[in-house]
């Protein structure tokens, strides 16, 4: 679980029911004066705790382990902890009937019978604390530069909070839609080819559980237009454009134009209806009950996770840039 | 233009309009019987010629460099380069009048003056026959492994003949969707978090010049399901389900059903209509024809280089697998 | 503070004189049992606190955080935090006064003010109880290799008890050698060129606090040597060798033959005895003392800090080794 | 066979007998000049041809493949590949008795039977020309610095012209140490722990063939100093030092002194004399001639690519310290 961006690496440590989750950070300039409060209020943002989320408390204190003094960082890694507080460790037998839909099967394809499936293991939404803290981290380097996410859509509804309270009665879920704004990029960010800016953002962002789909500008939409319609026309010399169909991106690189893009979430396998499995020993089929606290939609806690991820790619772009003209 | 999967690392060089094209890729086993006249037939496929695709004469005769002694890897890094024949020089001024929707002005904004744009630089997608080639070498590590790429749908038609015809007329050009399946990959595979098969191969297509969006199994689509319909129900003790929403992927690893997913493309920027661009040191508006040839579009040719893409990724993670149950 | 192995991928985070010193040790095999009461034993002998040694108090309790459950390595990345108690924050000003030979001016010079040296700061000595930790599990994957590393001579000395008691009274400190020996290495591990087990090794011991010499098998001594009398003859099929003067390693590679290396250590700049620095606000020459608790020697400690680096590079190898022939 | 420094890749392909042989450098920042004649001059250089070194016929024409235009660099990766004519593939039975203190054993236990060894394979010296031209060419971003290496002895001699004829007519080899200094170098170059400019110069010296010995500033016998008399005294408060024990690098940073680092290089194993193997599929001795063209020491062509390697560590350094301070 590290992330090897040019400038910046990630690792993140721990899982949803280790004593400790966290991150290391490293990489990141000297002299950078880090808002310890404007992250803790982006993991309480991402915490959710309102609407359609889980009633698990999880009051996350920040630990700062290094690489911080007097709120500035000072060339150590930044490392940082939080607890996982009020963990009831799963007796469930998930190696004889896997969750549908769960990541239970694959990691014990992978791991086998050491494989660490509480809480969902590696694969839990948990991790993305990680990311909200790392990005929040990373915005401070390019502090003119904005993101921002907004939910366009759950369940295939633009106006949805009444869809989500119907869901959450019948003990299902939804899947929903995100879509990120990044304002005030320079021209310029992006290398073309293997690290396009759609390559290494994609890359992260579908480390995030539940992400199904990406795409930027006009995006799958694109695929119905022509190219004398697609094509977004200068207004001036500084490289704005009328429409936004490229997202922001050509060839790669960022034009100076916002970023958009999107991100489709499918809807969370962790439902209270029952749900049909098999034990994979002998084949029988069982119906389940998956027990625990469950979301009916990912989608309402990860607006913040998505800018986070957008401000810690942009910001290794925004390094790296520095070192292509001498 | 390198990019390093764990155990297999690929680094193009040239571009374009450089005397040569090529890659070196470094990692693969020791051993491996490779089937040249297979990889030929690819480069073959992914040139077009057809319907819809560019006129220009490229016989594409691979020059193999290093790593392959009759026919088998030798444990070299494997070098190949193609000439770039028939090249004209553009003399077009894109550092003035920057084609709108290409990514001259980008990589002049990146680069400065001594950038490379001649024939798109390193944003060509003449760049894809490295991927080709790289692909169906990895794919004789998994020999047992079948990725297929279909069009899907070209400017919104599922049959589309007679639309590519119009519109080459018309001087204009077509977004599509291609869809790939890959066939016979074992359960296991991927890293979950950071290397999730979605992210690794997400990050590999989007460097795909014209590609604005990738989505897995159900995609956008499952935005709008229930956890109820989503979630795919087991078929027996192999992990097989009826359904396939997943994609073949659960918490970034592969479940051993098909891994799908569909790749949207934009409509080519290079059309023969007269297009509107500025002049970025006048401001003038000016009406311009881009010369050169010219796809209707992009999606005729990739198939192939999707799969390619496709083996290249797996062919990764399955080297990765053999060390993490030791 | 990263360093990616092909495999292995080591994160410290921390430093002297922070809350916490850890690591994160990512890419071990699942399914690996770890002796726990193993690793205690070597961060309890590099702790060293004997002869030459300083007295200061670190009973380093290894918090784990996540990665081993049970004694079984689980997938999930091995974190673990040791807390710095007993902690004075110095309050010298090395911005001003730099003590000579450490690393107070060139951090000033590489970070600015914000930089963090209390205690030596990233290059601190304390820091290899993270090689200490990582090389202990690392040695776990290859259970029938053993490295020893012994002290060939302190101060020029090979018998040097004397001269230790006598310099700790002077107030001054030595340097030495210390030898390893990496026994039962199969055949064939090692990368040709970039990667040779030299390459990877010395890299990883050079990162060492102290260390301004590395040398395999006969080293320096073999530049005064013939080649008729350099080549190691063949004993019998196994590649077994009469003499050892390549180290194990020809090309890169291990023969399995023992692995033998030399470290060299300057002597520590932390003396009891005045030393003389510079004001470099003013030019002003001054003679200070440099407080704190000093070592006689690395040395004393170092031993199982090279064999922790062994374990680690051998491992990394070993893993690497099973993919190269399929 | 690839390097990735930080912010440069250089990833080589071919062989001492493959068709060609070259490399593809990564990550040069655009607009650079590049003095292609300095490139061929050093080239020739290490090539030798004189006293001493083998009488093979290498004009060693560089193709340039990609990325410098008119001169100066354009973003695209610098390729450039050399033909190897006047090869004659060996017909020697290495997997039956392989040449002592060569590779041709390890590679066959780590590659099997498809191994290349003809002229030593990946291990051959012919692999450094890829690293003097991109050395050379790392060169260009940091002009004002200066590589300079220098023969300090060789087979123990200081003044070994006539012990060079003498071993020559013998039909034997001679060991030697190469010195480095690099002027001009700017204090705060290098990364504190992994990072370190002794690690990461170290990593790529042991690349070298024949490199059994690394040492920097008083290197080895710093062992036998004490910490009195081997701190070096601050001069002026721009950090230089009246000695120069640490070889310029303090804490793995470098001072602003010149760096100073030895190389000992063990005598070729490929000498006219006979000698001893044995036939690994037998076990039976044999007395062998190893034919083909020999160097009587390493050390007489390895100067130009000890500072060649030595550009390429220090360039990646320059270009990483640009973005460690706002």
């Amino acid at each position: 679980m590290n992330r090897s961006l040019n400038e910046i690496n990630l690792q993140i440590f721990g899982a949803s029911h280790s004593l400790y989750i966290g991150g290391v950070l490293d990489g990141i300039p000297t002299g950078i004066k880090i808002d310890l409060e404007q992250i803790d209020k982006a993991v309480f943002t991402r915490k959710g705790g309102g609407l359609g989320t889980t009633s698990r408390v999880e009051f996350d204190q920040i630990n700062w382990l290094s690489g911080i003094s007097d709120g500035i960082t000072n060339g150590l890694p930044i490392a940082f902890a939080i607890e996982n507080k009020n963990i009831k460790k799963e007796d469930y037998k998930f190696s004889e009937t896997p969750r549908p839909g769960h990541s239970d099967f694959t990691q014990l394809m992978k791991y086998g019978q050491f494989a660490e499936l509480s809480g969902g293991g590696q694969s839990s939404g948990r991790m993305t604390i990680v990311l909200v803290i790392a990005g929040q981290i990373a915005r401070q380097i390019i502090p003119s530069i904005l993101a921002k996410a907004t939910i366009k859509e759950i369940g295939g509804e633009v106006d949805y909070l009444e869809l989500i309270e119907r869901t959450q009665k019948e003990g299902d879920s939804l899947g929903g839609i995100v879509e990120c704004t990044i304002q005030n990029v320079p021209a310029g960010l992006g290398e073309p080819f293997f690290d396009s800016v759609e390559s290494v953002m994609s890359h992260l962002l579908f480390s995030i559980p539940g992400v199904k789909g990406v795409e930027f500008g006009a995006g799958f939409a694109s695929a119905r237009m022509k190219g004398s319609e697609f094509y977004d026309k200068f207004v001036d010399t500084t490289g704005r454009t009328i429409t936004n169909n490229s997202g922001g991106i050509n060839g790669g690189i960022t034009n100076g134009n916002d970023i958009v893009f999107r991100v489709a979430f499918r809807p969370p396998s962790s439902i209270r209806k029952p749900v049909e499995t098999i034990n994979i020993q002998t084949g029988e089929k069982v119906t389940m009950e998956i027990g625990g606290r469950h979301d009916v939609s990912y989608v309402l806690r990860t607006p913040v996770i998505i800018e986070s991820v957008a401000y810690l790619v942009i910001a290794d772009f925004y390094l790296r840039a520095k070192i292509k003209k001498l």
